[in-house]
């Protein structure tokens, strides 16, 4: 059965030892403002890129990436169909799944309707995610 | 004098070994139409995200990674901004700069308005940059 997707979240990783200037470096580069959330991990570059939503995320240590999450309102069909595609997963948690690309870049599918989500991205799915599958 | 700047491309650059399976990969994945373009490295991934470009980039050997641009109508406003802000500056070209941020991130900043560009993303830019600066 088809279900849809949609790919609006980009997130910047930085290890803790750099995270609190480039966090303040890519808010002052995109004109953006700061928003905390309920992880500490993450913060919100509110405004950055028009439609997106812009992430910088402490990933503790590890060399710094740019990834980006393929929103899915059917998680697993979505899984299967991204490693019969050619993905491999790598961790999976309640609500969203780690897979590679055959580059071996990290990406993550993340179940978009949630209720710990805010309402602005779920109706931001509803009225911008394709049909696939 | 303020300028423009708008996010709104973001690069899969792969190395040529991988390249060919990673594109037809995003382009599945993604439910997207791969564009040749007139840079052979180059390869569009059209309706992938909307509102956004998203790009295939056979970089030849390195890492694979993520880079997103930043376009401008002021390439050297918005350079001595970012330079101000913390980021670095790494290769200049006639139309483009690499810079680096302070996890040492590659991004770019790019000409937007260069009659090379297709004319859709030259509207587009008129349409949804910010001013800055």
């Amino acid at each position: 059965m088809a279900h849809r997707i949609l790919v609006r979240t980009f997130l910047i990783d930085v290890p803790s030892d750099v995270h609190d200037r480039t966090l303040d470096f890519w808010a002052t580069a995109l004109g953006a403002t700061i928003r905390s959330t309920r992880a500490p991990e993450y913060h919100f570059l509110d405004d950055a890129s028009p439609s997106n939503r812009i992430v910088v995320q402490d990933i503790g240590a590890g060399p710094a990436r740019i990834h980006f999450d393929i929103h899915t309102d059917d998680l697993d069909a979505e899984v299967k169909r991204l490693l019969d595609c050619g993905a491999t997963q790598v961790a999976r948690h309640d609500h969203w799944i780690v897979m590679q690309d055959p580059a071996g870049l990290p990406f993550c599918v993340v179940w978009a309707l949630g209720e710990y989500r805010p309402v602005a991205e779920r109706e931001d799915f509803e009225r911008r995610a394709k049909t696939i599958g």
